[in-house]
């Protein structure tokens, strides 16, 4: 019946997911994989593997015509990009967890899959071991697909855990989770929001076949985040958490980011803590899933990397079928948001960007606002990122309709509160 | 790229799930499939559909050479077994979503997809929404499945939401879920077990390459819980769950029933509230993931019809594979499980089949006690489901190894229990 196909794999990496690997496949004998060679960059350190087992050479792997699979588990993107182009050029599959270098040539990498006939996966890049990608490519393949809410970063995921469950400071929780490795040894790339850009970036196209520009995607991380904003979130009975965000709206376009936001403790991404991450998926018809697991560490990723490499066995390949759809989706950035706005001085807070203020506070300890605003206006701007703004959406973030919204700014004009008042 | 095949659509029965898949596919235009016609069984009762589309007779659908596809929804599993073989021999690619069909008979439609080269896809009859066996099948194809646990019945998990959350009795529990729709007419399907059983039989086959024979996996239901057993579930911070259960055991068998359990409050399980569904791998490498969504009613189940009728536009199968291994899996009763037993008359307890009691409590109002026991001596039997005795196993409830056990066994035995004594 089934044709599995002997595999012959070189790895290029051997940090903690490709001696992670290394591991799982010593401990998966039905797989029919053999690793031939692994390209490391510095060939004096001790491994905890046969020496004959590791070159520093590329093109040993690379010119191997018996090696069919290579595995790029290489932190450098630009690198990470010349080895997979010239591994799929020549005809090899590729498994790869490189997040940043997906977000940055996934467009290049479609047409080098077109060309070469070869496969690329990549299920290792975003959440680890919860097969996400696969599940939007294959069992999400049509039209219902409502919105997509995700926990994509472990790290500040567990920083906003301790924040909240330990009333831990942000410092300490980031200390905290550097010292687990959780975070990156350069932990603005966690913290600042890029990495689950980059994750959110490939993860559009096969939510909503989309192939967005990651500089275009409006994001922040959870630096600005302070012990008072996590207690206006407790009065709201929600935790914050950093949320990758997709929505389909009523005209048919898509509103995607990566923010923080004020989450229900009874809704599903509350329930991700820690390292965690998880996915909510709905759908027209079949209201929520949930798919949780560990996003990041060693083998949970050697994990998602094995499971890739078995499909491989089986020829098998992302369709993208979504993309090549008839009718193709688009990104807008033409609606509103709801968001709670932290601040120190309201002399930053672009207040008359606002189409409504529901709710403001201001007094020795707490400086903050509610309000609506015009999502293109957060995109184009930075404001909010600065001077110690902390913007964190409200639960349920999209208002897709005006005609409510203007009735109360008018009511807050006739209260005497708009044109620049200072409140404090 | 990718051929999209055209689709023409039969569908036997149009009760809840057959109309929502009506709905749900004019709600589709993406989807290239056209519905041809539905045979029902009443043709001149009332349907919100054009009255041309039906007929009563089964052969219209089945030798109309234009159509492809047959979606079979239908209560009466022989029946369903009759067309779903009929649609395969003459080429159909079929669709289900009848459990009982599938459990009693899996074997004959495996022969019958090889013979013909036909597909047979039914995700949604287990766990309606969630992409359970397309995942199992799919994604978690290799030796490294350490265990699964699910429920998989909405409408018992909604009886002991209310039982734990509302402190309601289980009767006007069981009211409510038959009021709201979530029960079968006939609930002892749903409250003995039968339907979990008939999933579970099916999923086993998907996780482990496993063909059970459904007579012989130990199960039972909800049918002998009290609001006793309740307590005493709280007392030990847990809830009581329906749960499916497999498990590889370090004997390279696999241990699998259904069975209520205790389930640990912080335990993912006991995130699955009401009528919802949710599944537990744990895999080796990748720790535990959890999928979560909603395991029955009209649309949810449609949907999961509808991403099998998506599949088969791209010619999408069940390949087996865990099946067709060289070195295959195997059930075992031969290991121990930790068991909470409550009764009313101490003499319904077969006392001297346990390895060993470590608590139990006897007086007006409370009888149970907390034992091991060979799991061979549950399954040959069934004093545990009789007269008014609940079983409920332990949260982590399986033992394979008796060193242990047999030292507590004998420090009881010192302490003057065994050999029949009454305590009560």
């Amino acid at each position: 019946m089934v044709t599995h196909k002997k595999l012959v794999l070189g790895i290029f990496g051997f940090g903690v997911v490709g001696e992670g690997l290394y591991k799982v496949l010593n401990m998966t004998p039905s797989l029919n994989a053999t690793l031939k060679k692994v390209c490391i960059k510095h060939p004096d350190k001790k491994r905890n593997a046969p020496a004959e087992l590791f070159t520093a050479d590329r093109q040993i792997l690379l010119k191997d015509n018996q090696i069919n699979v290579i595995v790029e588990l290489i932190d450098d993107a630009d690198a990470a990009y010349e080895i997979v182009k010239e591994a799929l050029l020549s005809g090899k599959s590729v498994v790869s967890a490189n997040k940043k270098m997906l977000a940055e040539h996934l467009i290049e990498l479609l047409e080098l899959q077109k060309q070469t006939g070869a496969s690329l996966l990549y299920e290792a890049a975003c959440c680890a071991s919860i097969p996400v990608i696969r599940n939007l490519e294959e069992y999400y393949d049509n039209d219902l697909l409502h919105s997509i809410n995700a926990v994509v970063n472990g790290s500040t995921n567990y920083i906003l855990t301790k924040i909240f469950d330990e009333k831990l400071s942000f410092k300490n929780a980031l200390i905290q989770a550097q010292q687990l490795g959780f975070a990156e040894s350069n932990p603005v790339l966690d913290v600042e929001g890029y990495d689950a850009l980059n994750k959110w970036t490939f993860l559009l196209t096969h939510a909503y076949g989309l192939l967005p520009d990651k500089e275009k995607l409006c994001f922040t991380g959870i630096q600005s985040i302070t012990s008072e904003d996590a207690r206006q979130a407790e009065k709201k009975e929600c935790v914050i958490k950093l949320v990758a965000s997709a929505k389909k709206l009523q005209n048919g376009k898509v509103a995607a980011f990566v923010l923080p936001q004020f989450v229900k403790k009874d809704d599903q991404l509350a329930f991700i803590k820690n390292e965690y991450n998880g996915v909510v998926i709905e759908s027209s018809f079949a209201d929520k899933q949930f798919f949780y697991g560990k996003g990041a560490g060693s083998l949970p990723t050697a994990s998602a990397v094995l499971s890739d490499i078995s499909a491989l066995s089986y020829d098998y390949r992302y369709e993208y079928k979504k993309l090549n759809r008839e009718e193709s989706n688009e990104l807008t950035n033409d609606f509103y948001v709801k968001a709670y706005i932290g601040f120190t001085d309201w002399d930053h807070i672009r207040k008359d960007d606002f189409e409504s203020i529901e709710e403001w506070h201001s007094n020795e300890s707490i400086n903050y606002l509610i309000g609506i605003i015009h999502f293109e206006k957060l995109q184009t701007s930075s404001w909010w990122k600065e001077n110690n703004v902390s913007l964190v959406l409200t639960a349920d973030p999209i208002i897709e309709s005006l005609d409510i919204v203007k009735l109360k700014k008018r009511s807050l004009v006739l209260a005497g509160f708009s044109g620049g008042n200072h409140l404090s």
